[in-house]
């Protein structure tokens, strides 16, 4: 592994230990709010008052920065699909610490996982030297790359315009394309403000040039729809098949983008690339395997609720509305996972 | 992949096509046995009256061949864990001429064992040019290997005189690690036949030296040990069980074997080892994963047998004993599957 990378792996791993734990640190504060429930007057925002529930938002804040910084120093060939890390976080720590066993597959998908990612990183290339932003803007400004970019946006106004509304409660890939398509040209953006920011911590100010703040203003409008897409498909399908299909074209759109972009795999040898992409099969069957173990938590109804069974009581919010519980399942990977409408109704 | 890995590779891959199929052709010639069996006078032998069960004996040997040939040019590293091949062979066959179906898990289980079995390829170490049997036995006396196997030979007879008869009937372990131990010596003794055969047939006779004779008395007094508790794991356990065991342990014996032997990872890079061991990961996985989804096939009582569900049919013969159904269940892995008791009796 090349020096830069294993800076950007380690951010890459850390990122996913706090994005994996915060979900596990905010469902134990909705379990205790819920328990308090009846007696506190918050009624449906009582988890707001718990310290739990917003030391759960810090650590997945924290966990999405060191995934934003793990950009700077590695491609995103290697960073993205190390997202997948964070449900090994959560599932193990939910063993641990809310008692929702992991059965045998269970393990086995997180060693999938593990097996995967350790391939993918032993063959990530290394990233091409940067030094200026402007750089950066006339790799985007490539023949290749703006055709990719025309195509993604011509691809995702067809599917919110003319799939979303016709098939997007029915069919699972209509909100999760948009997201996945969306996100490549998220990731691309966002490294170039951290490659931007790193520049200007080392003496280079790159905030003078309009580059950056083109690249700012893509990030923003990307970030903002792919959270708005990405909370469709999470209202209305379940997390656990969301979940992996998200992962995959996600990492998929994100590997071609930078593919494209930053020409990663000029030079590199067809073992190291068909080694990586078997790397990326192994993560995302593992995701599979994982997901397919766990049983979907029925909905409950708050006059049946007991609060003797912890398991289930963070689903219900004091104000008698089964809680939608969507979010606590488990990480539906970085850098969009920031803000979800549930953490604010 | 290297030149001579490549005619290994290729071998192998058809050995696992032949034997995955030889198991599918064998069953077909059962079910065909049993709905003539009330008709035809053979009795519990019904099936030898039936030239696809003959077929399918001819194709494993076939099978076998190709995969002693391959141990001739291509390491033990990259040949053994290939057997894995044959059990996606056997369940897509299975799926289409059995009507057998594949789950969703089935298949991704397959996508495994194929992923994982390209890393390994990809990563697999050139195998040293050898000259004569002279310098094989050279090699297998190297105070390394000897040490290897003493210590193998000691944990053999530990395992067969004190555990077999206290614990074999319980812990899968007996059996299954008495032929994973004594397979790795097998392998190594047959690669040594094989290539003094290829010596010989390219002039320079290896049949006049004793130790050609030597290697051939270990082959075979080590695959009747292996056969023998190969049976009794099979006739104790579920084949579902003991295949993902075994392959997990046989191979790892026969990788140790032959990495001590012929030092395969001497000039290896640690990312070419750790790749080739997540490859091999990856492909226990995905037996494991393929194993899981299998229902075991309840034992049939012929008083309430139809013959009108062909699924089950091959269990009986005629002799109205349900017919144990064991090595139809699915390969469980190349060179010491040419002869079970079951194809006897």
């Amino acid at each position: 592994m090349y020096s830069t990378n294993l800076i950007g792996f380690i951010l890459a791993v850390v990122s996913s230990a706090f994005i994996g734990s915060s979900f596990i640190i905010k469902k134990k504060g909705l379990q205790r709010a819920s328990l308090n429930g009846s007696r506190a007057s918050g009624g449906g925002y009582g988890y707001l008052l718990q310290p739990l529930w917003w030391l759960g938002m810090v650590t997945m804040i924290v966990g999405e920065i060191a995934n934003f910084v793990a950009y700077v120093y590695a491609p995103a060939v290697l960073v993205t699909p190390l997202g997948a890390l964070s449900i090994i976080v959560s599932a193990v720590l939910a063993h641990f610490m809310l008692n929702e066993k992991l059965q045998k597959m269970g393990m086995l998908g997180c060693l999938l996982c593990i097996v995967g990612s350790t391939v993918i990183v032993l063959h990530a290339p290394q990233e091409k030297p940067l030094s200026s932003v402007e750089e950066i803007w006339q790799l985007a400004l490539q023949p290749a790359f703006l055709l990719y970019t025309a195509s993604t946006i011509a691809v995702a106004f067809f599917l919110i315009l003319y799939c979303a509304p016709r098939f997007g409660q029915t069919n699972i890939l209509v909100y999760i394309g948009i997201c996945s398509i969306i996100g490549s040209l998220t990731v691309m953006s966002i490294k170039a403000i951290g490659i931007a920011i790193r520049l200007t911590i080392e003496g280079a100010d790159q905030f003078v040039q309009f580059q950056t703040w083109i690249f700012t203003m893509v990030a923003i409008s990307c970030i903002i729809t792919q959270l708005n897409y990405l909370n469709m498909a999470l209202d209305t399908f379940n997390t656990a098949v969301v979940s992996p299909i998200y992962y995959a074209l996600f990492t998929s759109f994100t590997i071609l983008a930078s593919a494209i972009m930053f020409k990663d795999y000029s030079g590199q040898s067809i073992s190291s690339i068909a080694s990586e992409l078997c790397g990326f099969i192994t993560v995302l069957s593992g995701t599979t395997v994982l997901h397919s173990t766990r049983e979907p938590d029925p909905p409950v109804n708050t006059d049946l609720y007991s609060p003797l069974s912890p398991k289930v009581s963070w689903y219900i919010q004091g104000n008698g509305e089964p809680w939608k519980q969507k979010e606590e399942d488990g990480p539906p990977f970085n850098l969009i996972t920031v803000i979800r409408q549930d953490h604010f109704k």
